[in-house]
């Protein structure tokens, strides 16, 4: 169970990381953003990298309650087909790169860093678990011949999508831009190649 | 013209990027990495801003020398169709998850700093120019009915397919991962929803 001090300290540390980078945040920093005495943040998270480690924790309980509903209309949209799966995917993409953009960016901050932090690294691996698995059995629902792979496919496609927009150097897609393209990939997944026997 | 120091700054530059972030690079950490003298860094790139432009400089030669070679192979391939641009894509993007490793998580450092420094994201865009461009060309040949969106599209994918690999939490595609996923992609844009008239 988790203090009402900790969830501020950590959606300040969220913040700080998107507007300042990894250089940006320290314990000191939180503690002024967040309007605690100094050493507040200490007292949470003794180590930088248990700062890091609640910080994540924080993050991936904020995306798996937008997610969640997001899989909840994808069950009930999958009976229509690519086109309502990509309508609904497009719409929670959409949530990520106009409210959730922040968000989006600490999210990738703390990817980079779990590249030299394994304790990081594995807490970051799990929540990519939750996110991919249900994706997995939506494909199969959906006809994929290899939905494990179609499933990871379609997470690196958002994530690109996502990151070209929010940090890259593409243009801001619309939402008709996004739902577009995720029909696209499902059709090109989801058909065979040559439809006559 | 560069001088040889200042690819050294560089590349050293690049590779502290990746393997300690950018809380790592410093002037001095460049000066001891390199085994140079005390200020040399800071005689070549004054301030924080310079040294990061340099390094983006450096990096996108870099990445053009490479994305040079399989433009040309594009060409060549085009008229055998999307199944061989998505091999020889493959190709490309296989470099950047296995020896060009380090490069590709100093491209994204610099791309999140980017979001911060205006005069990097003018920088890191006008690369992002050159290599969404031919993907136009390239995919107007190949028949697509909105080639600037599908070339998008296809940066987007390839970006999310080495992010996730590289940085988060998805599994190491195979060559035939990613020449398989890049087909399917490529098939689902190319083809008409319906090709009865």
């Amino acid at each position: 169970m988790r203090s009402q001090r900790a969830e501020l300290v950590a959606d300040t540390a969220i913040d700080l990381l998107a507007d300042r980078g990894m250089r940006g945040l320290t314990h000191r920093a939180v503690d002024e953003a967040a309007g605690l005495p100094p050493g507040s943040t200490s007292n949470l998270a003794r180590t930088r990298s248990a700062l890091l480690e609640l910080t994540l924790d924080r993050l991936t309980e904020l995306e798996i309650a937008e997610y969640d509903s997001f899989l909840t209309l994808t069950g009930a949209g999958l009976e229509e087909g690519a086109e309502t799966l990509a309508d609904l995917a497009a719409k929670a993409l959409w949530i990520q790169l106009t409210a959730g953009r922040r968000r989006t960016i600490a999210r990738y901050e703390l990817a980079l860093e779990a590249t030299r932090r394994p304790e990081l690294r594995t807490a970051y691996d799990k929540v990519g678990a939750l996110f991919r698995e249900p994706g997995v059995a939506i494909l199969t629902a959906a006809g994929s011949s290899d939905p494990l792979r179609h499933s990871r496919q379609i997470v690196a496609f958002t994530e690109g999508l996502v990151f070209d927009a929010v940090v890259g150097a593409g243009a801001e897609p619309t939402p008709d831009d996004l739902r577009r393209g995720l029909a696209e990939l499902l059709r090109g997944m989801l058909i065979r190649p040559d439809p006559r026997p």
